[in-house]
């Protein structure tokens, strides 16, 4: 018989990220996460299809947020401030998790196969963000380039979030990536030649 | 006794893509890439580790390009104009191959694991670029984000390339797709809260 048990979501998480930190995350196994949070690996495979969902599931949320918000900003919003709006939107999944986010990206970064994972993580939503852009009428390139723009923001913004021990949230670092952005595409010579329209 | 085989290279590269398409990329084994191309598996085997590898073996060529025409940009270049150099410089590899770039494209769409080993080659490159950004004195996050940037243009540039039916080179497309890029992130609105610094 299942047996409901309190939060057993939020336990398992906790006991596979402590295993993945001290072990390594190839070295861990769902029978060990499983134990470690007094629960059965019947219930682990009742929450997460298998150890790197634990790491992962916060991916469908994260496109929602951010999907979203870039649908819901105002019509005279130019693309890439829709763009902002939509990565601003998902700070708040991720600020009441600060101390957890910078321990999963140690496990992360310490492992070849969830960095893999990571990437189409942020590719998918970067297709997912320029179809949200054409959703609202920007035209191709410009959508696709907004949202992998946007996402190279995302990825420099997030860095320094996990990274950094000062006060500033997410949106904030979000909005100094985007300024610099900004800063740096504006820095391009004029002296470039210009492109030929055959 | 191991024969030499004129262009054997270059043969199975023909005959793997050839199957590919075909059949598609899991569907095919190196033996029939091997009798495609006249040769044998162990020929290909001195050519290729795997049968993906002949899709990738030029990632490391297309990085030394990039790198080396980076750090090999005037002193006075802007980090984005050190990129948009090194990108440009890419150019003439793909330029000679544009119909074996086409076909390749086609066969990556096509296969999930193929797409996650693109998006692998184009994560290392962007790192590789802000490595190059860094020895030339340029300090983080602007060298992340630069690089990051670019790979996202190249991403835009290369896809228009590669579908595009009109005659201009990948240099000139990413000439246009950085044209762009500049365009909408000078369209951020100014009424964007300012960043707080603590």
């Amino acid at each position: 018989m299942a047996r409901w048990e309190p939060d057993s979501r939020g336990r398992l998480e906790q006991a596979a990220l402590a295993l993945y930190a001290e072990r390594g995350f190839e070295n861990t196994t769902v029978a060990e996460i499983a134990a470690r949070a007094g629960l059965t690996e019947r219930t682990f495979f009742r929450h997460f299809a298998d150890k790197r969902e634990v790491l992962f599931w916060g991916a469908a949320m994260l496109e929602r947020l951010a999907v979203g918000a870039v649908e819901a900003a105002p019509e005279s919003a130019s693309p890439i401030d829709a763009i902002a709006t939509g990565l601003e939107a998902t700070g708040p999944m991720f600020e009441e998790r600060r101390d957890y986010a910078r321990r999963r990206q140690r496990v992360i970064d310490a492992n070849a196969e969830l960095r893999e994972r990571e990437l189409i993580k942020l590719a998918s939503l970067a297709a997912a963000l320029a179809g949200a852009l054409r959703r609202r009428g920007v035209a191709d390139p410009a959508a696709t380039l907004t949202a992998e723009a946007g996402i190279a923001v995302f990825k420099v913004a997030f860095a320094r979030w996990v990274s950094d021990s000062d006060s500033r949230d997410l949106p904030q670092h979000i909005r100094e990536s985007l300024d610099e952005l900004q800063a740096v595409t504006a820095s391009r010579s004029a002296l470039a030649p210009a492109p030929v329209t055959p």
